[in-house]
């Protein structure tokens, strides 16, 4: 094991470098999804509505139900739904 | 003029310090929104609803009516809408 | 206390107005410190060095200093200092 | 091709699946992450220490050794250095 001020420094450079690659492969599937959400556009898709239907498609149907339900309870409230 | 290593050092505190209070004052507002947040929900409403009608209310009506459309037709499309 | 679908639709519009009234204010604060950053920029200062000042500034000196020390030590460690 | 209000809705799906996939790949590799700073810490690493490690590793040394003398510089010229 080698030392460097009192450091493992070979043990922490392979941390290190563990992290950086996952870092790395994060940042390709980030890039991915971005490359994704603009052939989805280009082929007439709304990545903002895609988005909502992802958030939606993680809860379950009763609750997104009751969610919507209560969300437009809310705007007619606040009178932001065109009667 | 103070200076230290070449650093007008009391123009730079100053810009420092002028920063740190708004900073400050970022936060402050920060806990204020969290605690009406807090009152409301004590109140019986839903904070994570109330958040989508601000969301929805820097919108156009027509916008929104048309997202919300938008949104209706990827739900249905994607099986999410509980007939 | 006016009522829509059981919901105090004017509680409901006050708590909604008191917090984007605030959020509001943030997004002023923070167009403020945008704006300080520039000057000190245009005045010769590093913003991204001002902002590790400023993150230097919320520790104790001697947790700051430990900190530095420890850092530089992983940097020799890993071999990044130019000896 | 299945339509559901003018929607493609299995190439929707699809482009929506493959994003979901994407994105549980994303959290997997964060829950990595996380994991292996929990395991450098109980070696003995301070996390928050390799976090600025792997940042100043992102730069060229001799960049590296211009931004750390002046934030050097700038924590002298604020009084942030126990001389």
């Amino acid at each position: 094991m080698m030392a460097v001020g009192g450091i493992a420094s070979d043990v922490l450079k392979q941390f290190i470098e563990r992290i950086e690659r996952l870092e790395q492969e994060k940042r390709e599937i980030s890039e991915n999804i971005k490359d994704l959400f603009a052939e989805a556009k280009s082929g007439g898709f709304e990545p903002k509505i895609m988005k909502q239907v992802i958030r939606a498609r993680k809860m379950k149907k009763e609750e997104l139900a009751e969610e919507d339900a209560l969300l437009e309870t809310y705007k007619r409230a606040i009178g932001l739904i065109i009667e």
